[in-house]
């Protein structure tokens, strides 16, 4: 039976040692003295180890079922709803007019990682809950606000997403999902809709679905998209549930992983549905929470590596095979513990040098969201915008490179479901690929967001790296293992920009390059976190913190991540240097 | 429903174009000329994909079934061995004396490529066969070749490899299962062995397990290790079956993939057990057919990504999805087919330049197979031996990263099980684990096989990379584009293993570079083979070669290789030069 605990201690580490939360001057940020996170987050844990994570294994072998139109969700699913409900764990960051509590979404992000690391699928069912949550908010009206948000705001009523039909996915401009005025301001919604997470259930009063769709006589393609809600359940103007609304789950998807999640095929035929926003802007809408949206999936994917890792630790203390080939280590057993092996010490530090900064970049995201949003700062704003596909793209495939690394210290154990390694892997790859794939977000950040608003904010961040590296190029024990590997990968990856600029008139030569220069910066990103966390653990050290060996572990930790993974940067740059040549070399046919 | 057509003119290139196999002077190879090998993959071929491949998913997806002591194969799997077997498929290269066709083993490599790719799961009843059929036929007496062998070349018989214990797989020195010496000269066995591929079925009439056990009172450990011959069915002298042996399965586990074999506990009762070889020289004679194995493993790591890039292909080429950034190229649909985007291409590119450099080199290992055997030639048996693990290790990684790669380009759909994309990855996975997990082979690669007989294998590689090299570097064609990047690789390569021979006293500096030296090797294999045919299609075209696009394709693609690959080793020589220090910096309590 896999186990998983939250790491508090690291979790506190990230929002004061790195952040300094508390003394940031956002709206709300004063609350968040040490005492309160780990309180938050030391509960969110005990949630996470004792409720969620003993169904991720249910949920994985039991499924979701579907029989007469009913989705039943996995054993257990149900009441553990009913707990994350009653102890307000769905209600964190959301507006306090709407019963949420108003906490920032640092907060939020800090008190999900436990939930989703310990039960990913199940978790599904609240997340896309509030992204509903923020599209409306952002976008709705006040009456509806009034009308959906405080039931989703508690997941009395669960929410859902639906881009996606058969023959669209990441091109929305081909959606045939239409959406007739009826006489009296709402629309008849008919479509079909696929891959729609928690898009039918047995857990809430209420659904309530955010649709894409087409009125007729719009704008062709993607200009001629808008946003609709269609409640599984119409809402009466006293809040009362009325009549069934015409959406059905037509199918349970079988899928690789995330099990516990109903992955539906949704059918509009006339659904009553009512439009968000304006008219034709339903792709605006959309964007405004995909910063969110793809930070949340990010994280999904190196959550499955903590949970992978904290096993494959276990695992590796407790296997006795072979003996340290420079002297026994247990020479009263029949063998060492698979730890003692160099290669297994490999794969093990990979995966914690990369949790652990991926951790710290996440919680650095969404602390530049609550800038962005509460601040109003536009640099935090483009930093976020900047850095959003690096952090869903980059974290969701080395999350499910390292939760398959994970499974293989285990052995042949790692491939038998019974012990559950199989499952990280199988659940981690879907966030390589929902929310836009990691291809999209490749394109989406060389194709869009370097040049956005002139490359201000790519340029930004090269500022603060070598601002970074200038304040404490005095610092000895920081320069020689931190700071030239950063400025090492920093100069590639600036390198790799510059690539890009000379072939502006040739966009196939910068595309090609564009998945290396994702992972490129993801490297670089997760080198700075890490130099600023080992500044952060020395000046700790030196504050005489009480707990040496978490800071000398961050240290050594960050050393193992500068001095094994940033020289990944020089590989990627060369990549990036041949072009696109070689790639569009082949017709078509003769692939 | 996925498709599979087996690449019969690419692994015709490799046996003639590159191999040359018809001019070797290997006793048997005389015969393979084209029209003679073109037949037998062909027809290998029409085998695959009308009889494996569309039992690959039915495989999957109802996996094999005990019931009252009872395995049940997947539905037509019993139908389609009865054909493989009638094709006379299970003997191509086994000996005429026990019925077998006596082909080279090249021949046999060429033929089971399609039956890999088609399914995995299916095929491994015959390659267990086989492996059991090798052991018996190189360390079993004349008594025991003619009792066991004719039925095990037809697979009217089937084998197992019983060598894991619960709680030992690489270490088996800590075996406990134990042959206790009977009056006869046989011995009871007694004791339970777990992940036994094909260890119960319904498919053949007896089931001959090949058992390691230790003889009481014999050496500690590994040396103490005796190998047996362990009968479903007791098996008289006339041949007839006789009474049923004291084995069991157990239980059959749940797996990640290849559901369609049948992978068992088997419990050993005071089983009647006939020694093969030497007492306690048991692991010598497993050892003498792991070259073998071992390359059969790591041909299905790339058979399968194979299967999986002939599907992404076609995906790419149907699904209609965004526009050619560089101007329509469908202006009339609604949409570019997705194979215009570049980082469709690059995805694609991978996999395509990583499955022919790996058929060329795994060919290639055949070939030195059949040399050694055949010639008695020890150089081939110690290149043979020194490529091994790195056929193993870095084609099952690669493999298994590229069929992950290749349900990428489903986007959504490669994580739906419908669509089959997902099997190919949970399938491959199996193959980084099994027959020695891929970090056993990284330290089979730099522990043992580098520094066999004084270096002497590794410095041959060297050479014969470095003549090929001065031999063509007059080539213009070939010389920026393909023996200047091989050049380079080469240098990293022979610089980490200067690294290693420095730090031969500090096993764990040379040991935290195995993993990589494994990978960087593997480039460096490729890159030699992709070299190769790259000349070796310019000299088909340059002879007036018909079919021009294949050629050109070839170049193009290894263009692609070396280009975009091989810059992976200076990231890998980086890395080994950091040595172990980063990695052996934690205490084992502190990750």
């Amino acid at each position: 039976m896999p186990i998983y605990n939250a790491p508090t201690k690291d979790i506190q580490f990230v929002l004061h040692d790195l952040l300094k939360v508390s003394e940031q001057d956002i709206p709300g940020f004063e609350d968040l003295d040490r005492g309160f996170t780990g309180a938050v987050v030391e509960e969110a844990g005990k949630v996470a180890s004792d409720v969620l994570h003993p169904l991720n294994v249910v949920g994985d072998t039991e499924g979701c079922v579907m029989e007469n139109g009913v989705v039943r969700t996995p054993t257990g699913f149900k009441a553990a709803f009913a707990q994350m409900k009653d102890g307000g764990w769905t209600a964190m960051d959301c507006d306090p007019e709407y019963g949420g509590q108003g906490l920032p979404y640092v907060m939020h992000t800090a008190a999900q990682e436990p939930f989703v690391s310990a039960n990913m699928a199940f978790n599904m069912y609240q997340g896309l809950t509030h992204g509903a949550y923020s599209a409306i908010h952002a976008h709705g009206s006040d009456a509806q606000k009034q009308k959906y948000l405080p039931k989703m705001v508690s997941c009395e009523w669960t929410g859902t997403m639906n881009l996606t039909e058969p023959h669209c996915g990441t091109d929305l401009g081909l959606m045939r999902t239409k959406a007739e005025p009826n006489d009296d301001g709402s629309f008849k919604i008919t479509g079909q809709k696929i891959f729609i997470s928690a898009g039918e259930h047995d857990m809430a009063e209420n659904i309530i679905h955010l649709v894409l769709a087409k009125i007729p006589g719009g704008p062709e393609g993607i200009k001629g998209v808008s946003l609709f809600i269609v409640p599984k359940f119409i809402v009466n103007d006293d809040g009362s549930l009325g009549a069934r609304n015409g959406v059905a789950c037509g199918k349970i998807e079988e899928k690789m992983g995330i099990h516990g999640n109903s992955t539906c095929v949704m059918n509009y035929d006339e659904a009553t549905g009512y439009l968000i926003g304006e008219k034709h802007k339903g792709m605006r809408a959309m964007f405004t929470m995909m910063n969110e949206a793809r930070l949340g999936v990010g994280l999904q994917g190196y959550a499955q590596a903590e949970s992978a890792y904290q096993n494959a630790v276990a695992y590796a203390n407790d296997r006795l095979q072979g003996r340290d080939v420079t002297g026994a280590k247990n020479p009263d057993g029949p063998a060492d513990p698979l730890i003692v092996h160099p290669d297994i010490r490999r794969n093990l530090m990979d995966q914690k040098s990369f949790v652990e900064g991926a951790r710290a970049f996440t919680y650095w995201g969404a602390y530049l969201i609550d800038r962005a949003h509460k601040n109003d700062d536009a640099q935090a704003d483009g930093l976020i915008s900047l850095m959003t596909p690096v952090i869903k793209g980059f974290l969701t495939d080395k999350g499910f490179e390292y939760a398959t690394a994970a499974q293989q210290v285990y052995g042949g154990h790692g491939y038998i479901e019974e012990w559950g390694m199989s499952q990280y892997a199988r659940d981690a790859r879907i966030a390589m690929i929902y929310e836009g794939a990691n291809g999209v977000q490749a394109l989406d950040l060389v194709g869009r967001k370097l040049g956005q608003d002139g490359g201000k904010h790519v340029m930004a961040f090269f500022e603060m790296i070598k601002t970074f590296i200038k304040e404490n190029e005095g610092h000895e024990a920081l320069n020689a293992d931190f700071l030239e590997p950063l400025k090492a990968a920093s100069k590639d990856l600036q390198a790799a920009g510059m690539y890009f600029m000379q072939n502006a008139t040739k966009p196939n030569n910068a595309l090609s390059g564009s998945y290396d220069f994702m992972h490129m910066m993801g490297h670089v990103c997760l080198g700075l976190m890490w130099a600023r966390m080992a500044k952060a653990a020395m000046e700790a050290l030196e504050d005489g913190a009480s707990d040496t060996a978490f800071y000398e572990t961050k240290i050594a930790t960050g050393r193992y991540y500068m001095a094994r993974q940033l020289p990944a940067t020089s590989m990627h740059l060369a990549r990036i240097n041949t072009g696109g040549d070689t790639i569009m070399a082949l017709d078509a046919a003769n692939f």
